[in-house]
């Protein structure tokens, strides 16, 4: 490989966008593929962008009384069946240890695809009294669901992510936690990975196997698809009383609790990828970035050059900066293309010139634009560039995405807009069947509801219209 | 339960160690068992410690130039077979996933129970010049060993873990990593577990599956056990060329590099309680606790004195301490021996009387000592007193470690040794059949070799001794 074509080997954004997003995950190293059929290796660069989204995360869970802890990996298979929609959900998608220590297992063993079941049985049996309601317990956990199709980071048989799980003793608190958790998880999205969603109730059809009610952020892709980024459910009492987890209320009574549960999953990372890159590679918002800014002296064998830069380094890292100094031997135009390439947010560069004028250049990755700023408070500079760059990749976000929501009346309407790569709003009567038509008709499929909207009639059928629906295609 | 009784359902620790051992684990709620025999659910007091040590470890890795990764659970059975002694130690013990998705899998899968086969796979993959070199890189994960007999962190079919893997053009560089490793550990461990480690080379049958050398540190528990506490390995080229792990060198020609591993895991919470622990329960060390103090307002009701706690709980989580009011309605007395059961180092009694003469009781766990401190500056006497515990913690564990070394010159010798309680030192031939004999004769293991120390003969076979071993019965 050439070492100053590289750039070029990513395929062309606008002509195909999967090749563009294939070619970016592997040749910034974020990811490769594991030696099973859909498994992916998750390399040091994808997996800083993971530890600082568990760091952002782990506060916020903190900050809302949740502690982490861990559940086995194995759950038998019975636990399961013990709810109905719950095993016709995940029954399928199941990987089975069926050998271990040399013998056949008596009973068959699932590889955890999500965590209620198993986490319902310890509750049932840690619960006691109305006294410990509420539980707050997270759990940061790999997670396998064997996929057909699968895609670095999208889709894969094994992922990691996080799971929260709580139990109240009504279903109010319940319902409360799971709009709060919802919340959680947008200010998140928006504030740290500069992702505008949006956030709504799902259909019956699209809703966890198992809960009352799921509730999901969807964010824009560059190409006008969806990703589903994070999902909250209200369980009711479904998985209470299928795992007996019941408590001795102030009454004297015995009931069942209320729990829900809320994950969000490795796929975030293509969220990223898909929402904010473009043809020279990762945008990546500051807050997740493992480096947020790379030094890169010119004319580095001049006197004082390196000096002046090892001496930069040390300042923004005291300041807490997540800085890199790249003093390899490639040359300046080869550093440029690789650190954009890799979506470090800010890349300072400087040389004898810049040194003797007293000052630095430094590029923006996400507006291309190239300033000088005075070395004397550099840090700060670099700082407050830091919290524009952040706050500017949201903007741009959510004007290229409002500006690719359509509304539609009909079938066709719809399949215009998703083919030109939009969300489309549409009036829906609730059923299933027009649901359905949709996805033939279009291969899109709902999203989310649009909270507070209303239309007169289904874009469907005709009827009276429930609900608006946001339609996507969707990764 | 009655409540302020609770603390004598432990069993007695000099006539029950074991029972001891189990009743302090789940009552202190670290862990609980989970529905699959062998494995166990880490509770968030238990997680809680577990977070600690990976930051603690995380900081020393990333000075030593290791990134985090993460690779897949599942390896297929087939890479096992490609190192012969690892597939002879590692097999017996795997479990494996022969369907998923609905089918039967062309070729069944092992979950993980080490991960140098699916990393060796990938670095051969990656690895392509010498400039490449060092690789190091670290994973967090769960580990599936299916054993027959299991106690919580001790032995469990699934634990979680470190592994570290790293890859030299030479086997000097290896061989200096993996000792630089084991000293990493070493003062990891004192440091902050106030563990006082012994660590040395292993035999060879006491050595990784796989390996040219292993490294252990051992840490004895109070009834004078072992407890193996990390490992480090030094793979030669074994697994390079069962994996092809090759790089062009200098010269021009190819070459397989050198590699080494090591680890750490869950066990090591299991080493803390045995090491410390005492009739009241835990024993925890600051660094690794996850309360550090907690504040026991005395008279509660009494005018000013939770508004005093709860301003002391603010000043002393501004000086960085994790610090819990314990504000429930308990009694005191009650309160006592709960934090005294769970370990917490520090326990601040704060009544009116104690306002009034500007004092506060603290409570040392480790020496059970209560001493007044003047509330002014109380913060900077807790952060002392923090320091004091640690550094005690680990002088008062050597003492009673010193006081359990013997030295021993024949088999009967051996015997009375561990059956004291001891660790032994005896004189070793070298030879398999000699360790043997200590196994069946004195239940005994051989621990690591005593570093520096030398023998006249073989405390077995009565031949010249080629080293010096600790024997000691291990967990």
């Amino acid at each position: 490989m050439a070492k100053e074509s590289f750039v070029e080997q990513i395929a062309d954004i606008e002509k195909d966008f999967p090749q563009w997003y294939t070619d970016v995950v592997i040749k910034t190293k974020l990811v490769d593929y594991g030696p099973v059929k859909g498994t992916m290796v998750i390399r040091p660069y994808g997996y800083a962008i993971w530890e600082n989204i568990q760091t952002e995360l782990n506060k916020r869970f903190k900050q809302n009384g949740y502690e982490n802890a861990y559940f086995p990996l194995l759950i038998p298979m019975s636990f399961f069946t013990k709810e109905a929609e719950h095993v016709e959900g995940f029954a399928p998608e199941v990987a089975v240890v069926t050998h271990a220590g040399g013998e056949e297992l008596t009973e068959p063993l699932a590889i955890r695809p999500t965590s209620e079941t198993i986490i319902g049985n310890m509750y049932s049996k840690w619960l006691q009294s109305y006294r410990e309601l509420p539980i707050r317990i997270n759990q940061w956990a790999n997670i396998m669901r064997w996929e057909k199709t699968t895609r670095p980071f999208l889709r894969t048989s094994e992922f990691l992510w996080h799971e929260g799980h709580s139990a109240f003793a009504t279903a109010e608190e319940a319902e409360e936690e799971t709009a709060k958790m919802l919340d959680l998880y947008k200010e998140f999205a928006e504030n740290c990975l500069a992702l505008p969603v949006i956030c709504g109730r799902k259909t019956e059809k699209e809703k966890f196997a198992g809960a009352v009610a799921t509730y999901g952020m969807e964010a824009m892709m560059k190409d006008g698809k969806s990703l589903q980024s994070g999902t909250t459910h209200f369980l009711g009492r479904n998985f209470a009383k299928a795992f007996e987890i019941q408590f001795l209320d102030k009454d004297g009574s015995h009931k069942f609790a209320y729990t829900m549960s809320f994950g969000l999953s490795t796929r975030l990372i293509g969220a990223l990828i898909m929402a904010h890159g473009d043809q020279r590679g990762l945008v990546l918002p500051p807050v997740v970035a493992p480096v947020q800014v790379v030094i890169v002296p010119i004319a580095a064998k001049k006197g004082g050059v390196l000096e002046k830069c090892a001496e930069l380094k040390e300042k923004l890292e005291k300041a807490g900066v997540r800085v890199k100094l790249d003093d390899s031997d490639n040359s300046p135009g080869w550093k440029f293309n690789e650190w954009e390439m890799k979506g470090v947010p800010l890349r300072i560069e400087l040389g004898p010139r810049d040194i003797e004028e007293g000052n630095a250049l430094i590029f923006r990755r996400d507006t291309l634009e190239k300033t000088a700023y005075s070395l004397v408070g550099l840090e700060n500079s670099v700082s407050d560039l830091l919290k524009s760059v952040q706050s500017d990749m949201l903007e741009a976000a959510r004007v290229r995405r409002d500006n690719r929501i359509v509304y539609a009346t009909d079938l066709d309407g719809i399949l215009k807009g998703v083919d030109g790569g939009n969300f489309v709003k549409a009036g829906w009567c609730g059923c299933r069947e027009c649901e359905d038509k949709v996805k033939a008709y279009a291969q899109a499929t709902s999203r989310v509801f649009a909270e507070g909207e209303s239309a007169e009639s289904c874009a469907i059928c005709g009827k009276k219209a429930e609900r608006v629906i946001i339609f996507a295609r969707a990764y």
